[in-house]
């Protein structure tokens, strides 16, 4: 038998804290038999919650600290704050200190991205780390990066969140040569930004073997799924993930009140429902869930702040995926395969 | 009686070219009688088509150009060979000599700004022109610009943006004092490109008469209606706009396979019908149709490339509804009030 995932949570981050990660964690638990985990947190609080899950108990260990960030904190304030001592930082600290294969948060965004870089490192020949998400498409799933680690990129930084993001998706969707899109607005060579352009030149010169650079692609590819994997800077990434989670409530909305509307449309929603809420499921914002930080000498999942306990399993779920198959292993692989580990540090392209 | 709004079709613009535009003329004709249309294009091809429409024809006046900007050319193309006789270009340049109130084009978008802006210039004060276009919300409706007329704004390109687009949603929502938010990656002041936070500083101590600054508001802040008008450049907001509009054909797609899946299903759709229906209107892309060009001396439309008949007859409405209100002279009268129209002409700042 394989050894146990090792999985350090952040219990105390997100909209919900302790009540939701603990109980992410015990449905987790009965997914993956083979997993541990060190909860970080306020003990008074987590060991009665743990004790309410007979599969969670044994396989769990809590770590006491009263210190969490705040998910209002800006990043200075909860370094300033958590370092060293926080659940965030402790629960990321876990995995440089090998005592944990990942560290899952559900708490801002901002701290998490500061503390794992602080904390973790990049990667040889990395700048910034990028986060990653599944987005469910009409083809299946496709992976998206980076959906707001840090603003703008240069055509390095996006070739090398190509590279990533299709180390991930030979993984996470079992492909041999996942297809890779750059997000811009038009799908003619000539529109977009420079940097953009630029990053097209270097991936279809590079020609690399554990992808297929596709081209351009637009926001209405994502959703069609046109390709496995859509890489854009993270500012316009964050915004077209939230506004794609908008839009879902915004339609979700929409259909309540219309099928609450007429009898007919009643009846109707009573027959249809089990349908429409197969289609829910595959939309819900909590339920697509976990964005992956790549790029770090170690694996950091982010959960949405305001996921539910389903939610917060499957961002625990897409850590474990990724630490069962050594993504970090393949990235590093990946990276060097495409010249990236070797090129000079260049000055000045290092994030704040 | 007002005298008439006279409009100016470019007949050949589109992916379905004078087929829709005629058909759409036509149904904006019924809902506007007092409203003339000049349409440019190849009257070979399109005497036939106006004459099947009753309505339009009396009001109608075709003149002949058999050049036509295609959907692939890239600007710089459209106006070598365009410039001054493709339909596109006439029917801007009709607006131009006082010949039309507007003139509509669901023609390739970066043909289309290019020549708008040769053609029509530029406001006083106003560097680059804006796409705004109208947005279903739960609210209601709010205001988003830029859709992809240029690529990054600074500071002062993002406040008067703030100022014609809450002088459009003061005649479109008839507001007195539109909210206006800034899009961007968090609420929190901490977040997102200078710019942004820049933008955001002026808009508070200019305190404006004309609108109410909000703040920050996200992508999901877009569905939900949060403030009136949404301002953000035009690459992001070109991919919010585009993965909006591919979020809603994938839950669509996923709704039609759901409902087909089992007999409850079915008959829960066949009752369901009319609401089901009712919420697709309020969404599909071809329906919510027409971006604006702010910031132009002269009105003109963009219509969605793939627009059908009743897709490019809202192009022409929004169009009209704005002539009817003046909102040009709106623009200028709000603009010479922030301050905007005096300012120094920044070198470099021009839009290539």
């Amino acid at each position: 038998m394989t050894r146990p995932v090792r999985i350090a949570l952040d219990a105390m981050g997100g909209d919900h804290g302790p009540t939701v990660a603990v109980a992410g964690a015990g449905i987790a638990a009965v997914r993956h038999p083979d997993t541990e985990f060190i909860l970080f947190g306020d003990k008074a609080v987590l060991d009665p919650l743990v004790s309410e899950h007979p599969q969670l108990e044994p396989v769990t260990r809590v770590v006491h600290t009263n210190i969490a960030v705040r998910m209002g904190d800006k990043p200075s304030q909860a370094l300033r704050q958590g370092r060293r001592r926080s659940s965030m930082w402790l629960a990321i600290d876990a995995v440089k200190q090998g005592a944990a294969d990942l560290a899952v948060s559900a708490g801002n965004t901002g701290a998490l991205m500061v503390m794992a870089k602080l904390c973790l490192k990049t990667m040889p020949g990395i700048d910034r780390p990028a986060i990653a998400g599944v987005w469910p498409t009409l083809r299946g799933e496709s992976i998206v990066l980076d959906l707001g680690a840090s603003i703008g990129a240069d055509a390095q930084q996006l070739v090398d969140m190509a590279v990533m993001g299709a180390a991930m998706a030979r993984i996470v969707f079992e492909l041999e040569r996942p297809t890779v899109g750059l997000l811009n607005v038009g799908v003619e060579e000539i529109k977009g930004v420079e940097e953009v352009r630029e990053a097209g030149r270097i991936l279809r010169e590079l020609d690399l073997g554990g992808l297929e650079y596709h081209g351009f692609v637009e926001g209405d590819d994502i959703g069609k799924g046109t390709v496995d994997v859509v890489v854009t800077e993270g500012f316009s990434g964050n915004i077209a993930l939230k506004t794609a989670e908008g839009t879902a409530r915004q339609l979700g909305e929409y259909l309540r009140a219309a099928l609450n509307r007429t009898w007919r449309a009643r009846l109707g929603y009573l027959l249809a429902r089990g349908a429409l809420r197969m289609v829910w499921e595959k939309v819900d914002p909590r339920k697509v869930n976990g964005g992956i930080f790549l790029g770090l000498n170690g694996v950091v999942v982010k959960s949405h702040g305001g996921a539910d306990a389903e939610g917060f399993a499957s961002a625990i779920d897409i850590g474990y995926d990724v630490v069962r198959h050594e993504l970090l292993d393949r990235i590093s692989r990946s990276l060097s395969q495409a010249g990236t580990g070797m090129r000079s540090p260049a000055a000045g392209r290092v994030a704040s």
